[in-house]
């Protein structure tokens, strides 16, 4: 039982698109991210998916809507919903999403984390 | 499908030891919280608890050892563990915890607080 200082876990890593698992409560992982440019259009058919922004800005294009996050500023995708982050610059994100989660959802390619690294 | 900016909610209350729901995610609830003096001790039976500082300084001290969390840190309180938050000056959180989390746990006084509302 330690305490995350988010900006020294975000210093351990410059990985883009590769979640990184710091924390675990109840059936979920706290993760954080670095990404820049697009990912891919996807969803998750059972997990409801929080993006947080930590540092920088983050753009999640939903087919309706472009949803545009600043630092201190949260959105939650609810299951099913189709989304893509894109980063124009690199930005750091905290993700809380439950265990079984995989980043690129019902799409499957070269993108594809399946065992997130503690850090 | 809204965001949520954390710092423009803290601004709709005031009150002391009082979480309010500001997303839901799965079974969880994330919650904002204003903080000063000390809580009581108390544990949940159930449910890990996340605590992360958005403004200020919180202590939560535990049996065995004091956490000192500052801006950008969190720490998790897994079920069953005995713990007292302390705020010295204000403090601003958010919370993630399952949805059935009494915010005094095992306690029932003049502090719960039954069903937190949305803000």
């Amino acid at each position: 039982m330690e305490k995350v200082n988010l900006n020294h876990k975000l210093k351990l890593f410059n990985e883009l698109w590769s979640p990184k698992i710091v924390g675990e409560l109840n059936d979920s992982y706290i993760k954080l991210a670095k990404l820049k440019g697009e990912f891919i259009w996807h969803h998750h058919d059972n997990e409801d998916e929080l993006f947080f922004v930590v540092k920088g800005k983050l753009l999640i294009k939903l087919k309706d809507k472009d949803i545009h996050l600043g630092e201190g500023e949260f959105f939650i995708i609810p299951k099913g919903i189709e989304h893509m982050p894109v980063a124009e610059e690199e930005v750091e994100i905290m993700m809380i999403e439950p265990k079984t989660t995989i980043n690129t959802g019902n799409i499957k390619n070269e993108k594809t984390v399946d065992n997130p690294d503690w850090i």
